[in-house]
């Protein structure tokens, strides 16, 4: 069935009306009289509709009913990832966002090579939500995961030590498994690190454990800085229960 | 450490030259003699050597002990994915290739739009291998994934049912979950089916029901076709224990 993200939306709402992109995707699906759609707020409530009219770029709606969005994780997991080029950030955004991540952050450290300045960062921050927004509308999510930076590794570490269960992946560690971590649950909130390209210092790692945070494996081979969050994120889920 | 694949090398080798490729390579690292580098044969057994000579085209080595590759998984999985796109089999293979999967492989089903005839599937399967064998480089396995493609539904069917924990995931499926198919382990091979963009049938997927495969949901968000088999393959390495 075809999902929209609308903005805005009220539990009180008996009509909507569909427009902008929103209407163009609706054209291109070719929607019809009669047929059903879901609405959904992107903060979690779906509202199932159907088709009342098409008419030039608007399509109305007749509102039926209301229902919390089922696709959405127990576990609030964020995904921190040092910056990369572009290309490999965009991708971890739109399969961090179908594989259920509630927050998608950049963060600088000593190896990135590709860190936007301020005025280029607000417009790849305006890119990043809209690649999120639309992941969140084709995998049926009921939220869409918010896109952020952060200034500086250290407020990386205080904001993802605040997490019920926040790991760090660093590729040196051998011993400290993700399962060791996880089996100390069950957690509601997770907060999964993983570095750029070049991977982190040895340094970082300390200051990280220094905070309380998990310093975990991957296993032993070698995850792209794009693979890692992705594979930590997908066995999260796993554990989780959620498949 | 640079890390090379060797197809001519015996357990009984003092001396090994790095050519072609493998040389080209060596020479963007910018190899010097008295250097350690690993050469990996391909089927889990790595050479620790050391340069003694760069010459033109030619990287010579002395072997100083061999092991048993140390990075490849315990467990024997196999992703099976519908014929898909090229891009989003090539990223599959790279990527399950970093994940640990000992074999890729792409099979015809009803909702396949990309199925390449003979001739186009041999000079793919070439490109294929390829991948392959430099996502294991640069993940340090110490086995190159064998990547095939299997004529029918059918054939694949009866190929993966032959593992100890075969898994078709089904879009449609939500009761059974991977973790309650797992959980009736261990096993020491799966074999995880995954489908092209369209998804499976249900007629395929009662196919697979009827051989006694497992099948699964893979969570109550919709995966991209290229997204599940990675989603799969991290889940199933986590839970054997790899990290």
């Amino acid at each position: 069935m075809a999902r929209f993200f609308v903005e805005s939306v009220a539990p009180t709402d008996q009509f909507l009306v569909l427009e902008g992109e929103n209407a163009a995707h609706a054209k291109v699906l070719r929607l019809k009289n009669g047929e059903a759609v879901t609405v959904c707020d992107g903060k979690g409530t779906d509202y199932a509709c159907v088709v009342s009219d098409v008419s030039n770029g608007r399509i109305s709606l007749v509102v039926q009913h209301m229902n919390p969005s089922e696709s959405e994780p127990k576990i609030a997991a964020t995904v921190y990832m040092g910056f990369s080029k572009a290309d490999k950030f965009e991708h971890v955004i739109q399969k961090a966002t179908e594989l259920g991540a509630s927050r998608i952050v950049a963060f600088p450290c000593r190896r990135c090579v590709a860190r936007p300045d301020e005025k280029s960062l607000a417009k790849k921050l305006e890119r990043w939500q809209k690649i999120a927004a639309s992941a969140a509308e084709q995998s049926g999510r009921g939220r869409i995961p918010e896109v952020a930076a952060l200034p500086s590794f250290e407020a990386m570490l205080k904001e993802a030590a605040a997490a019920e269960l926040p790991v760090l992946f660093y590729e040196n560690e051998r011993a400290r498994t993700f399962q060791s971590a996880i089996q100390a649950g069950p957690f509601q909130s997770a907060a999964l690190i993983t570095g750029p390209e070049g991977g982190f210092e040895a340094g970082e790692v300390a200051q990280a454990e220094a905070l309380g945070l998990n310093i975990c494996t991957l296993g032993s081979r070698i995850l792209r800085c794009e693979t890692a969050p992705l594979c930590a994120l997908s066995a999260l889920m796993y554990a989780a229960g959620e498949f």
